[in-house]
């Protein structure tokens, strides 16, 4: 793969398949649920003609070029840690954060082990999951010493009345729910040592070394019940500010799922698309009639366009239609549906081989 | 002013005054502003036609009746000030943080001096501004220890390449900008150590102690040149947890402003506010073509049904249409537009004075 492709509109990585048909054998077709057992609680069954979906994403941006396998196959590995659990009857919810947890464990991502350091050459973190049963979600942000910010902002979403907890309250309740303490070193890589002091020299171009270095990782999942989640996590903005916030903390820009209109996972600069609320915005044009598609490229157009944003999102709808788009040069993303594996890297890539395929 | 009304659905309490006039005698119309003059730019002239419009609120909720009538008082004399500025041709946003720095340096509200306490009996603010010109946005959260925390979300705004900062980083980047560190106890009212102790008592009652505790702060203002912001700052929640951040540090959930279609600031229950990312729901509404009335009552109703959250939002359109809108037993809000100031708490109240009355 080559480097150095012009920028230009959205590109065309991905549509859904067609038919729709069962996504697992120990399916068992029960009777159409209720608008009430899609929209507002969890369904118990199986949901006829559904087949459950997960798409990740390990960043939107500019990947070197010595990192773009690993990138893909760690996208592949994350989808297939997620779909397992789709295909073993588990939650869209479980199926996102497992996937997460995999990319931030992964050294490769900036999220988790991996993360970019900020001004003072530290890691803070900020990650989010909702769950479209019910709106319910949890987030932390500039969370610091713990492996995986995607697991902790779960615990806020499940344990507690609040949806975001911040930098030392974030930590307090890591304590609380008995999250292990990690070392600060055990989250930092030489590349991400290497690439903090590179901009913090002298004649470092900021401007230069900020360009893709946005390997913020997310999924969004349907699963065979017709719940819909997301989940995202980031290390941020490469010397960020101390204290800096991102959108992945925020609930519709870095994230926003509804079982009723679909769910999105976006990557890129997170202060543009805090600007225009991308996550929650292309729901609003799925609403209005927008395929996961249309609406993801409208939606990263109108980002170019008013705020100068470059990004990508993963999304999918309720009736497990799937999207992976991106304003950027790349993103490397994965999805698994129907026992395929679909990834890509480029605009207009969309590899595919068997899920049972290890590599 | 009674207590005990049932709640019911969103009240009717404003509605844009017609047919539309120069808000000032200083204003000269100029030639009709370009799309590109009201959406992407800073005009630099009055619109014909416009007349500017400033709309604040103390908070959705249960104010009690000895304080009602200072409440009122408050939202009134924040009013007065911002509107004094777009009289001056000074702009939205300098309109609004001025309204928010009276109503936070107001012990009544929860926001500054007069937040509420966290679980530990500490006072951490959350606080944004959004300019609808280039949908730029500043936002503090968890910040302690600064008397006008919506002013240092502005210098967020205009100082840095960031939207976000959130506890030590936030107060580190104050003390860099000169704000000055103030004592904790110099933002601690006796009334809110009081409800701190009544809810930690053995015998509290927690969610009777919540009700109406909603003193959240906030502003929307439209100016002579058509230029739209919002400003929101808050205490948060009583008893939360340390660290928590609600909605109103979260960009289209507390506020969100664009010149294209206007601006929101919300109070009410946080975390309802977040799950359907209230401010934007309403300007998506808006751009369907509601009326900014019709769009606070359907987001509202939105709210109540599907997370069961009660609250209220100030709203202005482009045109200096305006609206104040509650789910709650009681707003207190005012808004100055055409030097007459309207006022209200309870559903269908809009009482009406001079802009210069004193009182």
């Amino acid at each position: 793969m080559g480097e150095g492709r012009p920028e230009g509109p959205p590109r065309r990585t991905s549509s859904p398949p067609s038919p729709r048909r069962l996504g697992s054998p120990s399916e068992i077709p029960l009777a159409e649920p209720t608008d009430h057992d899609m929209a507002h609680g969890r369904s118990n069954g199986s949901v006829p003609g559904m087949f459950p979906v997960l798409v990740v994403h390990g960043g939107a941006g500019h990947i070197p070029n010595e990192r773009a396998e690993l990138s893909l196959a760690g996208v592949r590995a994350a989808v297939r840690g997620g779909y397992a659990i789709l295909q073993g009857q588990g939650s869209a919810m479980d199926a996102v954060v497992e996937a997460v947890t995999l990319l931030e464990n992964n050294p490769l991502y900036n999220a988790g082990c991996g993360s970019v350091l900020n001004a003072k050459g530290e890691v803070e973190m900020d990650a989010m999951v909702m769950d479209g049963t019910d709106l319910s979600s949890g987030a932390v942000s500039a969370v610091r010493r713990v492996a995986n910010p995607i697991q902790l902002a779960r615990l806020v979403m499940e344990k507690t009345s609040h949806l975001c907890l911040t930098g030392d309250g974030a930590s307090q309740f890591a304590r609380a729910m008995g999250v292990p303490d990690v070392s600060e070193e055990s989250l930092i890589t030489e590349y991400a040592r290497m690439r903090w002091k590179k901009n913090i020299a002298p004649d470092a171009n900021p401007v230069e070394c900020q360009m893709g270095k946005m390997g913020t990782v997310g999924a969004v999942a349907v699963d065979a019940r017709g719940n819909i989640a997301c989940a995202t996590s980031t290390g941020g903005m490469l010397n960020k500010m101390e204290g800096r916030v991102g959108d992945t903390a925020c609930i519709g820009c870095g994230g926003y799922a509804d079982n009723k209109v679909g769910a999105v996972s976006p990557t890129g600069h997170g202060e543009a698309i805090m600007k225009v609320t991308l996550a929650r915005l292309i729901l609003f044009h799925m609403e209005q009639g927008c395929s996961a598609e249309v609406a993801a490229d409208k939606a990263l157009a109108y980002m170019k366009e008013r705020v100068g944003g470059l990004g990508g999102v993963v999304v999918v709808d309720p009736q497990g239609g799937w999207a992976a788009r991106f304003s950027s040069l790349q993103m490397s993303w994965a999805a698994a549906q129907n026992n395929t594996l679909h990834y890509g890297l480029y605009s207009d890539e969309n590899f595919t081989q068997n899920i049972e395929d290890p590599h």
